[in-house]
């Protein structure tokens, strides 16, 4: 009997709930995810940890940690020890201009790491958990940018110029509300007690009051439902 | 009295003779030259030396060097120790196909970085010393690609959403043979005798089989000189 394998995928997790939720997707439609988290001088492990569950739990091809340095070039709050990231915002402030939580490029690093994966791999689908409308201020998770980014890699690879296949960057997420990515990972059976989704995570768990904290507990409540992840 | 600061580039600055041109190039054009070099699991450590020597000379504002892992997804004869450097082919093989000694997505990575530290510079000008010429067979080599990232690019960050300034990718070696960068490098002064371009050198100096050297010695033959440059 023969069988068909799968094609291969590589999926961004970073451990949060939308990477999560985006690698059951990946495998809901049909791939063969491989997992790709970074390690780019966070001021914690606790997503790592996350991602390193999440990973295991889904049962993935494989994992790679890849290193990568950006808190040598400073100008994030995510990676700067010297700026603080903002606590017990109204939702409605986080609509006004590009927050300090931003990294400078991330996202352009990450894809390009998962463009090069795929590219040995022989796979022509990358997977991000990026959101429009949550994350309506940062400039590398908009529509336009992952259309653009995807045009580039065509022309980047070898099976941009040589093949037949075209690369492409599936945001499952983009359109989604933090509820409804919610709804939709329950279906798929994720279990975001795995998960962590805090700027500012301790080993007691969530802080629950970081914009990224306040999302996502917006997006359970609006379920009707508690988050089952650890809160301090 | 007033002085008016130039502004920065990154400059990306591997030691081999293209980049060291346009280091060059970039400050005779009235920049401030900030060098980025990459550690990504080459066999070698002659090119890095090499570039610490270049951007001494040159005397940059700033050098950093990342650390990047390409090594663990292999597929590239520069990274992966199972692939070997193809010696003494003659010239017109270059031309077939896209070369083993290609690095998957690798000017894409570089690129992304020198974004990275660009934004957190608050520069728009990234110089990078791809040609189009003599690695036509390096899908990231070509002018639609550079086109590509820098649009990407104009749309990934804060001056792209936020800013007047368009972020650009310049790329002043891309339409040069060899013999006119070495001709143009002279000009601007600049020791060819510090690079390093060899895809194999040892401590006595550079191959002179692998196509690197090979082009590059005859950019110098075709000049009238000789490489001071030493080989073993």
């Amino acid at each position: 009997m023969n069988r068909v394998e799968p094609p291969a995928a590589v999926v961004l997790l970073s451990g949060g709930l939308d990477s999560a939720t985006v690698l059951a997707m990946a495998r809901a439609q049909g791939f063969s995810p491989h997992a790709m988290t970074f390690r780019y001088g966070q001021r914690h492990e606790a997503e790592l940890e996350a991602a390193r569950r999440v990973a295991a739990r889904e049962n993935v091809s494989d994992h790679v940690f890849v290193e990568i340095d950006l808190a040598q070039f400073g100008g994030s709050a995510l990676t700067d020890d010297d700026l603080e990231v903002p606590k017990g915002r109204d939702l409605s402030e986080m609509d006004d201009g590009i927050p300090v939580t931003y990294v400078p490029a991330r996202n352009t690093i990450f894809l390009s790491y998962a463009l090069a994966w795929a590219e040995v791999l022989g796979a022509v689908d990358l997977f991000i958990g990026v959101n429009a409308l949550d994350y309506s201020g940062y400039p590398d998770c908009r529509p336009e940018y992952i259309e653009a980014f995807a045009r580039m890699a065509n022309l980047a690879t070898r099976e941009g110029v040589e093949g037949e296949r075209e690369l492409r960057v599936h945001t499952p997420l983009i359109d989604l509300t933090k509820a409804q990515i919610i709804a939709k990972g329950l279906e798929l059976g994720v279990d975001y007690g795995l998960t962590s989704t805090c700027y500012d995570p301790t080993e007691a768990g969530a802080c629950g009051e970081c914009d990224a904290c306040l999302l996502r507990l917006k997006g359970f409540a609006e379920n009707g439902l508690t988050d089952p992840a650890p809160y301090r």
